[in-house]
């Protein structure tokens, strides 16, 4: 069983990266009014990098959700000397800061890659796995997946400000651009993690469960030639097939002469008999990463029951 | 019958806008080889907006393709003065500048609208408008689009520089992104025109004919509100449609309040029992221009026979 904590507040963040339409919309549609509200906890819609989105991009100086490890906030420069990212996550964390589990977080994201729903959540935080298995079985089949991060690595996101938080991903949606179906996916997602909150907060047992999630254990990179341009693309047979299983002989890239890539091509870690599951595949903002997909596994998680009381 | 000047040069532009990579990767990979050649001509790849490309953003200081017009290139002010865009178009107009017919420009251009491939070119130059015909009939039904520019109206744009050229404006491609798909269609089409250039420089006659083309007769904002921040969005019964026949009674946007909005409610210039065509739906690069998407006509024209000799 869980540590019992109410959730008293729940921020959600649209803009963290300036250039993920739909969390800025759906954040400035909250604030104009009629607000989002959940019946047992405050909810406080919040953009989080401003100047990029004055910008209309994924951040000015650096990537504002890299920006919130503890070096980071606890730096001893003063503001002058820092970019703009690393000011607005010390502003942020000092108004949203809190070890105790009471305030969650819900950052909304896009990405360019067809991931339609995807919900991104730490292995160790049990209270947002259970809620990361609710807001799934409440879309069809194969909408939304969960992608688990482990092994206490701290990306410095959004969530290090908390105990507990997901990040809403939905795609595929160009950078700068607001489509509707994409909007109208993360609204419903936003919408049933304050149901589940509810849920949770009037004491509504959820049972002991298994979920199934995917884990990267690699991030592939395209072909780049000797000036570190990229010298190929995601193959036909890939794009948009995010989720679906590859194996060593699936074609993944197309170089620009013309020649494909198979998987086993670039890898040594897939075995022969094995499936593994792409994301984030042709995601724009991951070329300067040196990322065309990420590779993962599909894993399965026991929870243990969830109760407030 | 036009004027016959042998065409001797076709300059292929990728990059006027440094974050659609179909023209950009497409250029990179004929000037790293093997190049793109034509039997009658010389073929000059070439990548216009280089800070921009570095940057992978649309522009450093300004949008190159407006930056052709005489005035600019014509300007007193000393280069230090100059954005960068204008400083670059002032180079490439040294370079390329014509006023025969004999260089022909090719500018590669992407959208993350549903435009699959559109051919855009002006009424007055007759070459370029059989030469759309000749790539348009190669593409399966439907695939590819005329649209015709008129009115005597200067954009600016790289084609300023000669007497003869198109844009190949292919989509629906995200920002910053590669898709094979695209650059397939992108690349088609580059080679067909030139393949269209040989056949006339050899002395083939094209014969009088009529083509069908679409005319922007109104660009259609979104929704705003008084901050001018956007209101709503395109309507999902529109999104991906470009092309598609559109009435008064069509839904066009979406307000954040859920309201629908429908094209007689943004316009009176379409009639009851007219249809209307719309294209650019969703561009992201619009945004700041304050256009949703384009009202266009259907038109038809006669050309003339077209033959060097």
């Amino acid at each position: 069983m869980e540590t019992s904590v109410k959730v008293k507040d729940v921020v959600v963040l649209g803009g963290t990266h300036g250039d993920e339409m739909s969390g800025v919309c759906l954040v400035r549609k909250w604030l104009n009014g009629p607000p989002l509200t959940a019946e047992t906890c405050e909810v406080i819609p919040y953009l989080s990098n401003l100047e990029a989105i004055k910008l209309c991009r994924r951040y000015k100086d650096c990537d504002l959700n890299r920006q919130f490890s503890k070096e980071n906030l606890k730096s001893v420069l003063a503001d002058g000397e820092l970019s703009y990212e690393v000011k607005r996550a010390r502003e942020m964390n000092e108004k949203f800061a809190d070890t105790s589990g009471s305030t969650f977080i819900l950052d909304l994201h896009n990405t360019t890659s067809n991931s339609q729903v995807c919900l991104i959540v730490e292995e160790s935080d049990g209270f947002s796995l259970h809620m990361c298995r609710y807001i799934q079985q409440a879309f069809s089949e194969g909408v939304c997946r969960i992608w688990i991060l482990g092994g206490g690595v701290e990306y410095g996101d959004t969530r290090c400000m908390v105990k507990r938080g997901i990040a809403i991903e939905v795609g595929p949606q160009p950078q700068a651009v607001v489509r509707a179906d994409i909007m109208d996916l993360q609204e419903r997602a936003v919408k049933l993690s304050l149901e589940f909150i509810d849920k949770y907060n009037k004491g509504v047992c959820f049972d002991s469960c298994q979920i199934e999630g995917y884990k990267t254990f690699k991030k592939v990179d395209f072909p780049r030639d000797s000036q570190g341009d990229i010298a190929g693309m995601i193959h036909q047979n890939l794009q948009d097939q995010d989720w679906k299983p590859l194996t060593r002989s699936s074609t993944v890239f197309r170089r620009f002469n013309g020649d494909d890539v198979t998987l086993g091509d670039v890898t040594d870690d897939v075995g022969v008999e094995e499936s593994v599951y792409p994301m984030f595949v042709n995601e724009a903002a991951y070329y300067e990463k040196g990322i065309a997909f990420h590779l993962t596994n599909k894993v399965r998680m026991t929870l243990p029951a969830l109760k407030f009381e």
